[in-house]
């Protein structure tokens, strides 16, 4: 049986607020009745919108706050105004347990800031990173970092092959995940000094995961590995990118099959497959990206999303909580750091060696 | 009338040599008579190939050379083992002012290697950076750098901005092309230093297009702007990643019409539509990176091509080698970096003043 789980939510987070969260909430409680909810906002709204869902009425409290983190408050604006808000109490309620995780859909840079501050990174951990879950041909694979922090050193990107490990470990059950290295070529000379340190420390020193080496862009979407490891700066634009051209196609499909009577009949009558192709590339059905590397679980839900999607997010959020993987990340991180320190000059690769 | 061109062609390169390097000859021939052409490398395959084209026979040249560059060959080796080759010699003709332009599908590294050593940077130009043109939801726009170089200054990315902007110019025909830097967000305290301070450059010198800011990953297949600029380790994994995601949506379009027999029967009768679809997503319409900021137009075509998307190469040199870009560009780079040495302290803002 799985075991009673309390997510923490930021009520007025994203474009819509209670309206969406509270319904989102409701959808993934059907799917996981071991779920409690904590709401943190405005608390007329969020009952209202409660009043519709009487099986997760009777699993929620609602902690009333006005303070409200704005979406586009920049983050240092925001972690000075944020002390008490709906984005604030969530992470705080992680932190003294009387939650398992925080999900909100709210301005990332400022959620990024302010669970930092609160959750604080894991002993080790340098930079904490924002991972992606990334639709691939076979399943899902994981992409980190997709902007918490801009570029990352040998050492940083090594903990993100340790940090997006615990997290395919988490949710994909694999005991030994695949990690790749994003990069521009596959050969050993290719890539910037960060990436080509990294490949020899990821090479050199024994991890709990299966380093294969460096991947391309096109090998993320192919599902060539289960985590993908990229500094903040290119892994963001590479997420983007994959929207954008995943929309751009929708544009081409679109046009060419209105660009007939002959096409749009076979449109018509091919409408379920079409369904299955929507169904797909339903950017609803995979949603919440998690900041990994901090002592509790956070995950960023979009803002523009319905119910349907702030469910997948919340979904997240309790597989994540449920996996014991916070303890099994300070301890990975703990041994590999030990590692790390204790390997004797020229064992760990520098990069000149490694041409 | 056009004026008469002459393209100098590596017949070895790529994955198929004459067999596909001269019928893309004679397409583009068909399609711009004022063409005529040499071709390097084994004179008796190519004498071959052409006995079937007697239009293109009558406008080439073959000259003999049995040294060729290989595909996998590194680019340090390449230069070694180079000269006198079939992706040397090309290059040395554009130089030596007996062709306008050359093309080669053989080995990225290596053509870029022997392009910068034989064709040199254009004064001022510390990097030639790779362009790419990337079909946009409107039309076209080019992308550069995705991969000649890792990583670049505000100057080099300034500097790649006027090589994009020359590339618009003389291949889409507008005067003051519309150019962005991409980057992970829209405001101005995103992204790392050099983007900073390439974006604070950009705007503080009059140059001759149309700086619009920063675009981010999705806007570059939304035809946001004529010209992407990026440094190359980001520009190449968005390149990439974009093509992995096309062929991704590719396999699902595919399973989804073949998901029930109403969807077969649907995508029949919307096989013109779909042949629509396939063609405006057929890379080999869009063929050839260029290598911008040289002191000639040299043409990478994708190395698996065949004839119909050489063709592509060799038309995108030939508007090239028509448009008088490399005057304009020497040019317009001397302007550029007299106005930025002669800049009072303080006026090309730091970054620290864009926040």
């Amino acid at each position: 049986m799985a075991s009673p789980k309390t997510i923490a939510l930021d009520a007025m987070g994203g474009d819509h607020g209670p309206g969406v969260i509270v319904p989102g909430a409701a959808l993934s409680l059907e799917r996981h009745p071991a779920l409690s909810f904590i709401f943190y906002g405005d608390e007329s709204a969020i009952n209202t919108a409660l009043a519709a869902h009487p099986a997760l009425a009777k699993k929620s409290r609602v902690v009333h706050t006005s303070i409200v983190v704005g979406m586009h408050d920049k983050p240092s604006q925001a972690l000075r105004r944020s002390k008490g808000s709906s984005m604030w109490l969530p992470l705080q309620a992680v932190k003294d347990g009387e939650a398992h995780a925080a999900v909100s859909a709210g301005n990332t840079g400022a959620l990024m800031a302010i669970a930092k501050l609160i959750l604080r990174p894991i002993a080790g951990i340098e930079r904490p990173a924002l991972a992606a879950l990334w639709p691939t041909t076979k399943s899902e694979c994981i992409v980190l970092d997709v902007g918490a922090n801009i570029g990352a050193t040998a050492s940083q990107l090594s903990d993100f092959a340790l940090m997006g490990a615990a997290m395919a470990r988490a949710i994909f059950h694999i005991e030994k995940p695949s990690v790749g290295l994003l990069n521009v070529g596959t050969e050993e000379v290719k890539g910037n000094e960060d990436v080509k340190a990294a490949h020899a420390l990821l090479k050199s020193i024994e991890l709990p995961l299966d380093y294969t080496g460096f991947v391309e862009g096109d090998q993320i979407g192919h599902g060539a590995v289960d985590v993908v490891v990229v500094e903040g700066f290119a892994g963001n634009i590479a997420l983007k990118t994959a929207e954008g051209t995943a929309r751009q196609i929708g544009v081409y499909l679109k046009g060419a099959m209105t660009s007939s009577l002959l096409s749009k009949l076979g449109a018509l009558l091919a409408r379920g497959g079409f369904r299955v192709l929507k169904d797909k590339m339903d950017p609803r059905r995979i949603n919440g990206g998690t900041f990994l590397g901090l002592n509790g679980i956070a995950v960023k839900s979009h803002g523009g999303t319905d119910a349907y999607g702030f469910a997948s997010a919340v979904d997240l959020a309790y597989e994540m909580a449920d996996s014991g993987l916070i303890a099994r990340l300070s301890s990975d991180i703990d041994v590999f750091h030990h590692k790390l320190a204790a390997a004797p000059p020229g064992s760990v690769q520098p990069v000149s060696a490694a041409k």
